[in-house]
C-alpha cells in the first residue's frame, strides 16, 4: 500500500513533510483535506489524529501525526538524502535550530503574522505592533545562521530548513494582505530585510520537486 | 576532554539530559549552576546559550543547547542503549509523544504546577483553578499511552519518557506545596489517580543511576 499524506493547503506543518518528501524523491498518495469543509475533524480523520490537526501520515497500517514525527520516521525509512544531519554534531544543531524556532521563533513570529492573515487587522493592530520587534530579533537570528553557511544547520538541506521554511512563506504572504502596508514593521520585503533568508528561501525553492509542495490555495491569491 | 553539562536544580530540561547520561552510562563533569545567584546568564553562559538557558553541553569544542537537541546529540554519539527507536517506526512513535508533550502537554500543566510551586496560589488561584481541566486531560493522555506498555511510546524506555519524566515530578512536587491542599484539583496523588504513571516514575526511578539526577535542592524539601 502507498504512504498517504493527509494535509491542508497552507498548513506549515503539512508543508514541511510535503518537503521532506520531495528531497527524498519518496512518492505518495496525496488527501488534500479541506479546513472550511471541516475535512480534517471527521470521524477517520480523529481517529488517525485525535487533536484534529494536520498534516497526517499512513504507511499501510502505521499511523503519525506531529510533523516533526513525520520527519523522523520518513528519514528513517528512507535515509537518502539524510535529512538529520551525517555526524552526531550536526544532529544536535540540526535539532538545535528545529527546537529553537518550536519554542521561541514560531510564536514570535506568527504573533505579528496571523492577524494579518486572517483579516483581523483592525481588531488586533496593537498586538500586530507589539509583535514586530520579537518577529525581527527571531528572523535576526535565522539571518545569521545563514551567514556562514547556504542552510540553516548544516552545509546541506536538513529537516531544519524543512522545519523552518514553511512560516517564512507565511509571513512573506502576510506582507501582502490588505492593510499591511498600513503597518511601519521593517521587516519586509525580505530581499532587502534579510537578504540571507531570501537567498536561502531561492535554494529551496530551486530543489526538484518544490512545485508539487506549494499551497494550491495560494496560487489563487 | 570530558563531556561537561552546565545546568540547574528543578530545570526539567537539564533532568532529561541527565536521565540520558544515566540511562547510557556516559560519564560528564558536572556544572551545577545557581539560578539565584544568575550563574546561567553569565558572559560565559551567554556565550555558549545566547538566550541564557540551560542546560548546556560542552564536549570538547562543540556546544550545544535545547535539550532535546543534546539528547539527540548524545544519542549518535552513545548510542547504546538506543533512545530513539531500533525501527523508524518507534522512532515516529517516540517523536510524536515527545512533540505532543512539548505543544499540548507542558503548558497544560505547567499552568496549573508553576503558580504552585513558585508561591503564586494567591494571587493567581483562578489560573490555577481554570488550568485544572486541561491537566487532567494530559495526564489521561499519558495515562492512556501506558495502558498497553511499560514506557511512553515504546516497550523499552526511550527519550518519550526522559523528556516528559521531569514534568510529571514537577507537578508531583506542586501538590505538596502550601496551599495546594486547598484547590480541590482531583489530579493526585498519582498513584490513585493516574496508576500507570505512578508505575512508570518507580519504574525510572529504579534505573541505575538516577539518585544522581534527582534535583539536589529538592532533598532539602
Amino acid at each position: 500500500m502507498a504512504l498517504e499524506i493527509f494535509w491542508g493547503s497552507g498548513s506549515g506543518p503539512a508543508w514541511r513533510v510535503l518537503l521532506a518528501l520531495a528531497i527524498k524523491g519518496v512518492p505518495y498518495e496525496s488527501h488534500l483535506l479541506s479546513f472550511s469543509k471541516g475535512e480534517h475533524k471527521t470521524p477517520e480523520m480523529l481517529a488517525m489524529s485525535p487533536r484534529g490537526k494536520v498534516p497526517v501520515l499512513r504507511d499501510g497500517g502505521y499511523v503519525l501525526f506531529e510533523s516533526l514525527a513525520m520527519l523522523t520516521y520518513l528519514d528513517r525509512k528512507h535515509p537518502t538524502p539524510a535529512l538529520f544531519g551525517d555526524t552526531a554534531e550536526e544532529a544536535g544543531q540540526i535539532m538545535r535550530v528545529i527546537m529553537e524556532h518550536e519554542c521561541y521563533g514560531l510564536t514570535a513570529i506568527s504573533a505579528f503574522s496571523r492577524p494579518l492573515l486572517f483579516g483581523r487587522l483592525d481588531a488586533q493592530r496593537d498586538q500586530v505592533v507589539l509583535a514586530i520587534d520579537g518577529a525581527r530579533s527571531e528572523l535576526a537570528r535565522l539571518e545569521s545562521e545563514l551567514a556562514s553557511r547556504p542552510f540553516l544547520a548544516t552545509p546541506k538541506i536538513s529537516a531544519a530548513d524543512v522545519f523552518v521554511y514553511p512560516q517564512i512563506k507565511t509571513l512573506e504572504r502576510a506582507f501582502g494582505k490588505p492593510g499591511a502596508e498600513t503597518v511601519d514593521h521593517g521587516l519586509g520585503p525580505l530581499v532587502k530585510v534579510f537578504p540571507q533568508l531570501a537567498a536561502w528561501c531561492a535554494r529551496i525553492e530551486a530543489l526538484p520537486g518544490y512545485d508539487a509542495t506549494y499551497p494550491p490555495h495560494w496560487r489563487e491569491g
